[in-house]
């Protein structure tokens, strides 16, 4: 039955996405593997507040067809936002409201991907982004992390070897997976590159508004003087994730065609869901509403680096995010994280994390693992990681005296 | 900047459903270009206690990320819906729920279509199902439209000559733009040459349960025995169109490759949405609701049907639907539909209608409009179709001597 399906389907993806989530673990298992957000902290009364609202205001109005682009109003709200926790001085005009940020990375690929053409990618990076991508074929070329982001002597080089790359897809802060954040440098030195060799830029940051310790940076937008920098933000991470809304800011004549890909995708997103969202920006003050967050996810983050600082073995590394959801971390080469889940964290010790491999492009890298800290209590991540390093620690000595892990 | 968009962008696809909308109307204008229902008989306060019920129910989870299937109970009562409604035997593995039937339509596209992939369309066809498959360039093939559905003898013809066609796409109900319905004789043939010819049907029908006179017929997927025919409905055109709720059923290996391609494209459909509409069915009778709409819809059709007959010259032919929202008219052919619109019935008559040529794939006839009834009320009917027929009869007039229109 497979020559039914488009090339795209059968060579372009496995399931990259699925892949993620290993087998079940039970009641009191402990997951270091989802990337969600604590739904603890959602403001359910303003939200159904806002639903309610929206109703009453707009009464059978909102439930009719709505216009691709999200409302203006909430656009022009956007725009302020960007200005206020980025830097970046657009216009309503320059947005498109998008099914979260997954539908974004889509569309962006949908306009600028042919299969085969040049995008560059960190490696690792985030498995939906590649997700996406991979139904448009593209060649992937990776390009490595340092701690303070993409590695711009290696970029250049790839640049050089390769003229046509279209496209640099990064996530600059709180990296997902690495939690790694891009420094100021090199986010003015990426858009002086972008347009030395004629590249546009995907600046992905959900996380961004959710900072912890250390001083907010600009966005890479920012320093955009020719709209080479297409801007996506999600309100998955600092609001929650089931609205399903996202953003793409980039310039007018982009935001036009990626306005008609979207219509021809799914025509819209849900009115109702925009116009809830308009009323809770409306009549609540999200600022404030992150501000609140923030102690919880702060307090997880220093607890899990605390637990790992203590108990891991000399010779793994991690990573020493200052905001988000995700510390990376680096197993002895030897050591290939996925056996290590599915033979030992899940099973034995019922812990989950994300294998690294489903991270790079290439899938050639098996010894890194993203560990999520928002999602989990104190005390979860003081068992579970303890748990992690002693099985990490027996793997190693294991593959020491020569047994295949 | 063109060289940085990928082909698809560039030569696939016109916005053909920008393009369906002219200039503006102004305040009393008449619009029978809408494709809407009628909002005053959207079950608002159902709908407002339906969201109550699912954050009640629910709280913070029916924010935190749902599952890309949507709902299993939601799915169970579509497989019900689609027995009852539809005579079709399936389970809700059978089903993804999708954002719209567009994005059905899209997913579908993406799963089958490689660049030059040949497809058959009826002639005319649903401009948004275009619009979606333009996106992965195929090759299409139109095949005529009769009274009662596709023109079977040219089909066979067409795949006689193509025998790499992969996929028909047909709205069998109510069609969109034509309204014409395909007879029973038709649906079981179509589907033994799918068998025949080594084709898959995308049956699209959201218009399926507005019929207003004659008797329902069965989908042409219950008369599938071996998993060709991929059915399409929404919740669009019987419920509310803004809660941008679709669903495809086909077999599971066809559902699964789907969900895979939901899932890059946009990871699922907000939760709250669609627990919403989940508690709407729970506490309400749906078959219900639409019988309480078709009254409406009748006499509007009715209406319409009887200022053609009284005002249309001899030369105009018409469809006469028995459901659905539109009315598919065809002028002499020298007459083109889109200057008629633009220079005349717009600017001096303020009434609109789309004309016929984005319906077709290849976009080479002129002399088609599509009249929505379903959105306008009697008096709108009477005066907006009355001024029609005086402009189309003066268009006719002066084409004879010699003025070109």
């Amino acid at each position: 039955m497979n020559d039914v399906f488009a090339d795209r389907v059968v060579t372009g993806s496995e399931d990259r996405l699925a892949e993620m989530f290993g087998g079940s673990l039970g009641e009191n298992g402990i997951k270091f593997s989802a990337g969600n957000p604590n739904s603890e902290l959602f403001p359910i009364a303003q939200m159904k507040q806002a639903f309610n609202k929206a109703i009453d205001k707009s009464g059978s109005q909102i439930f009719e067809y709505q216009t691709v682009s999200g409302f203006e109003k909430l656009r022009e709200r956007l725009a302020q936002w960007a200005g206020q926790t980025a830097d970046i001085n657009i216009t309503a005009d320059n947005i498109l409201v998008t099914q979260g940020g997954q539908q974004a990375l889509d569309l962006i690929g949908k306009l600028m991907l042919n299969a085969g053409d040049e995008i560059v990618v960190e490696a690792p990076t985030y498995v939906g982004a590649l997700s996406a991508f991979d139904q448009y074929d593209p060649c992937y070329y990776d390009v490595e992390m340092d701690d303070d982001g993409i590695n711009l002597e290696q970029l250049e080089l790839v640049l050089q070897a390769h003229p046509n790359i279209k496209l640099l897809y990064t996530v600059p802060d709180f990296h997902n997976p690495t939690g790694v954040t891009l420094s100021f440098r090199k986010r003015e030195k990426l858009v002086e590159l972008a347009e030395r060799y004629d590249f546009f830029i995907l600046e992905d940051t959900p996380y961004r508004d959710l900072r912890y310790k250390g001083i907010k940076l600009p966005a890479i937008k920012s320093f955009d003087r020719h709209g080479r920098v297409l801007y996506v933000s999600s309100f998955s991470k600092i609001l929650m994730p089931g609205l399903r809304v996202g953003w793409v800011a980039a310039d007018k004549i982009l935001i036009e065609r990626l306005r008609k890909l979207k219509t021809s995708s799914d025509l819209e997103t849900p009115g109702i869901v925009l116009a809830a969202l308009d009323q809770y920006m409306e009549n609540n003050d999200l600022s404030k509403h992150i501000a609140e967050m923030l102690p919880t996810y702060r307090s997880r983050l220093e607890a899990m680096l605390a637990v790992l600082d203590k108990t891991m073995p000399t010779d793994v590394r991690y990573t020493r995010p200052e905001g988000g959801f995700f510390i990376w971390l680096t197993l002895p080469e030897v050591i290939d994280a996925q056996k290590l889940l599915s033979e030992i964290c899940i099973p034995k010790d019922r812990i989950s994390f994300v294998p690294g491999k489903v991270f790079y492009a290439q899938r050639n890298r098996k010894n890194g693992m993203r560990l999520n800290f928002s999602g989990v209590d104190e005390e979860q991540i003081k068992v579970g990681i303890t748990k992690l390093a002693k099985s990490i620690r027996s793997a190693i000595t294991a593959n020491k005296v020569g047994a295949v892990l």
